[in-house]
């Protein structure tokens, strides 16, 4: 950590200062610049946090440079040097993202019918993706929209992977309702606005499961690895500890044209600073069905280990998020190319 | 809702839009324009959904006129007019929030310990404030930070209300903690992160308590107002329905020399769309203690109906949120020119 | 400057840090820590271009502690300790903003005929303000929106200034019709869109006129205070140094609700930084008339030393920013209530 | 246009609506709903303007449908169907943007020296990329920081034209040196903070000559339409009025470990709004040297046709920018990669 000392701070405020430093059994580094000083912190091996120095008087600004992160870093798995982390999901090596592997997971945003359901999994099924997604339980803004089929949903599902032997992908609501949802998913999904529910990450995390992790809507790239690193820690040396999904879905700027604000730069950024698989949620990160598969190239193009992308048997008539959704025809197409555009950059979609 | 068709939109194409609004009992008015049609629907008495139209070929852009809320908004309560809802909290007619009471909340970020909340509390109560605010259980960005004292922390709450007769604003945590701490709690608040966890909002709903509702951070004034919809509408027709009290506390923007905009204008927005009333929260808002007292007057000039300020006995010892937290000195100078401006902006601080 | 260096940096790379800072006369200071190693500069009197260093092998990131702004500076300006540079138009003293003077400014968006500048001069003459803002040259999103009256909308102004001893705040277009429109205005106002139009900024300065800069939509504070910088360094040492007078105006965020987000932690931020006088601009700051009164007075009450307001004398039949704009009566009344609070917050209006 | 009416309008109100767009020559349609009313409008060939209506008692907003720019739009240019604007710039047909070809632009921020540009170009040339980028006026946040070697710059450009025959982009600062500038330059590059400097669209517009318009950090999408359609309209049916390359750059958002938010999304919306050529600038876009090919790859497999690529033959010794900067053997490699994906999306990189 590094303290910047206002302009006007006296001798005896930099020495109390110091003298805090010394005190949490740190060491000082007093900097005497031309208009100010700035005192160096050494000698810890964790973050050191922020609260024991920001309302010390003479202080003006705290820069923090050791991470509150550390299970998810890519330095702590320097033993993958030149790799990165691949999780597998069950029995099928070839059901997995990360390290060369791009996953697809394809399917509606909500679970509507029996007939729906199935006709979407065998239409995912047929391109040669793995995973199928579909919400039984759907977070929605106002209380009055539709909130998902629920347990019903979730035995939909379960008969859509009995059909076709795709691993199911699902939305986790609150803990609650996880031990059912987490005795019918595969990969438990928690959704943009639980990326900071701590407690429902820490209930996830103890499942055991694998987790696809989506970013908040405003969290910085940094909170998203907090908040992995609050799953990884809750299951700390025990197995799946790095079965952890990361999913760029998205930000909220002042561009309203588009849902959302598609991060490309989270890609690369993320892929150095975590060891974890990157993934993309263009459906979500541009809301505008036409526009999807050129967001998905992109994406595999920045070194995405993977996507889940909205597909749904009749768009048109989805009960919800019809206008981000792809037909079964146009995943075809873009799976094809996808799978063209995989080798050039070190990828492989099984 | 208003259907803007795309500017090579098919007469077929509006025909079938035209037929859908119909078999859902609405009706559909057709406006061809020089370069593109738009299609009115009325006849609805609640928000249609756009799920419907939205992926309907030929649909270019939809545009919402009804909105998701309804139990908050001002319309609802057109028997108030030109008066708002008051909060009452407990038996004390001036420990109170809207309708012309400007109600005061403050103490410091956590409950730290039994001689750290007492000076807190006695520091409040001198002010004439009738709220103490203190985290027992604290959500925090890494897993690796101080997350409160938990049970510990809300009985030292209970002891310093016992001690002052101030009512108790704490954060609530998660669903499972929820029970104990309104065991203890006068007004839960939901903190930011937590305005969409739904689930938490309807059990929050369920205790009937009053509860201060904090906006999210990246949450924009119509999300605010549904989240306050799903607390209502929980608790719809029964005792506490419009206790609620919003609070702007923040939003995240690309400046970075505070820690959040105070977005100032959503005070009088939300003022003009509910009836509840709306406090200010400026600690969080500029997050620099030295200017959290011209933000306080400045949402109290904007027609606020309360503040949450964070005050600690010695700010530079605090164990969270110290950079914020005023002392009881500037505390007391601040509520002296609260009480001179309340008048001015028709406001009455007990 | 503190230069951080990535957790595998070598020892050569950090030396090779090292003499690049002394090859450039500064002082380096290495910083181990745990993880990684920090090298602080010191020695120097201005800001250190980033330039040198951000590229070199093995270096993570730079932190800059000295700014590239100082005539502007509250540090600058050390003799006026307690006291802020307040700067007067004209010969009139109470025709100032600045060190307790709160000024107005107000008037039509664009001046639009001689009987409706005069209707509005007159109106604003009225209150006590002593500044008539209005638009001859009308910077438009779209080239075939209404563009100003130009040369003819100056001559209005002039003819308005006459008649009522107002002072006039007009915006700069470009450097072209610079010199003509300095041969009418009083002050030069530089709009949002111009904010780091450097060229302008400077040619500005050059007229040795006071200067209202108003900050662009997404700039930064610190970004305010360069353009300010570009200003006064361009007439350093020359009359006039100091006549720049800083506005906030809103922001651009992610709320759509509002025209933009006024910024009313600026206020008391850019006031501890600069010892320019800052104004508020409620109009565009927020974009709707009926909430204007509320955002001047929550301006005021964060300690502006100004407002700059829309005022028409018919606000319904305004050829632009109608919607924003306050009737003649509105206008008074915010005044009326400007001055109640005024004397609370230790300003006086003339 | 919609106009929406406030729940409370009075059937007066509405008539009022009614009879000011019959004045207008427009057509009125009232639509009753439950709540409130809507009037729309038809009849107009052209963007109607917002201000007659906003101000009217009882509006509550107003629907824009009808769009501010025309020549630039996909539809204007209805004869190109499925086929792009191609901006070819001097007798090389390869050396050009759109319809196909992915046009390279390379080259150093700043020009720094006769030694540096010289040994930038051939590295540039030896990849096949056609242009060479290097900035000679520089428009700078600080007025104290490295503004560009001005009219020598420009020299050494055409130095470096003459020995390689590489076309050179190069950025306008003012309308003052455009002159000077356009007689060395053959693209003329508008800067992200110039592009709502509308005197200089209009400058740059009478030229002629092939302009690069860079989007603003926090301009919209339809921002930059509109910013475009004052360059078009100024050289409207003269030769060069479609010779318009639009760029994406990055915008501003919360988001600070990357230096913009490289809008990906913004690629396919402009392909499908416009029949003008969008390029891609990775280098400004996420400003960290090592990941700048990862967003070059996805521009490209986004759809964009060229991109603008930072390239310093020592980026550890450049004057501006260094951080950002690929190294010529980089960009060699980058440049390989572009190759190999640019047939997967149809597209030509001479």
């Amino acid at each position: 950590m590094l303290i910047l000392m206002e302009n006007q701070a006296t001798e005896a405020q930099i020495q109390a200062v110091c003298q805090r430093i010394e005190a949490l059994g740190f060491n000082p580094h007093v900097m005497p610049g031309a208009t100010s000083t700035a005192v160096g912190v050494t000698g810890n091996t964790g973050p050191i946090g922020e609260d024991p120095f920001t309302a010390m008087p003479g202080v003006a600004r705290l820069i923090t440079v050791t991470r509150g992160f550390k299970l998810v870093s890519r330095e702590f798995r320097s033993d993958l040097v030149g790799r990165d982390t691949r999780v597998q999901v069950g029995p099928d090596p070839d059901a997995a993202f990360g390290n060369g592997t791009f996953g697809l997971i394809a399917g509606p945003c909500s679970v509507e019918s029996q007939e729906q359901i199935l006709a979407a999994a065998h239409a995912v099924k047929r391109t040669g993706a793995r995973f199928l997604r579909g919400g039984a339980f759907k977070p929605r803004t106002s209380p009055y929209a539709f909130q998902g089929l629920k347990e019903d949903g979730l035995k939909l599902l379960a008969e859509a992977r009995d059909a076709t032997g795709l691993r199911i992908v699902t939305e986790v609501k609150d803990t609650e309702t996880l031990p059912m949802l987490a005795d019918y998913a595969d990969v438990l999904q928690v959704g943009a606005r639980n990326m900071q529910n701590f407690s429902l990450l820490e209930a996830v995390g103890a499942t055991g499961k694998p987790v696809l992790l989506k970013r908040g809507m405003s969290a910085t790239i940094t909170e998203l690895l907090h908040a992995a690193e609050y799953i990884a820690s809750s299951r700390r040396d025990q197995p799946g500890q790095d079965d952890i999904i990361l999913c760029e879905r998205g930000i909220r700027t002042f561009e309203t044209i588009t849902r959302n604000t598609f991060d490309i730069n989270a890609i690369p950024v993320l892929k150095r600073m975590t060891h974890l698989p990157v993934i993309a949620d263009p459906s979500h990160g541009i809301g505008i069905a036409s526009d999807v598969p050129a967001i998905a190239l992109a994406a595999l193009a920045a070194g995405a280990d993977g996507a889940i992308i909205e597909v749904h048997p009749d768009p048109a008539r989805a009960l919800s998020d019809g206008a981000q959704s792809l037909s079964p025809e146009a995943f075809d197409a873009l799976v094809a190319k996808l799978r063209q555009l995989a080798p050039i950059v070190d990828k492989n979609i099984p």
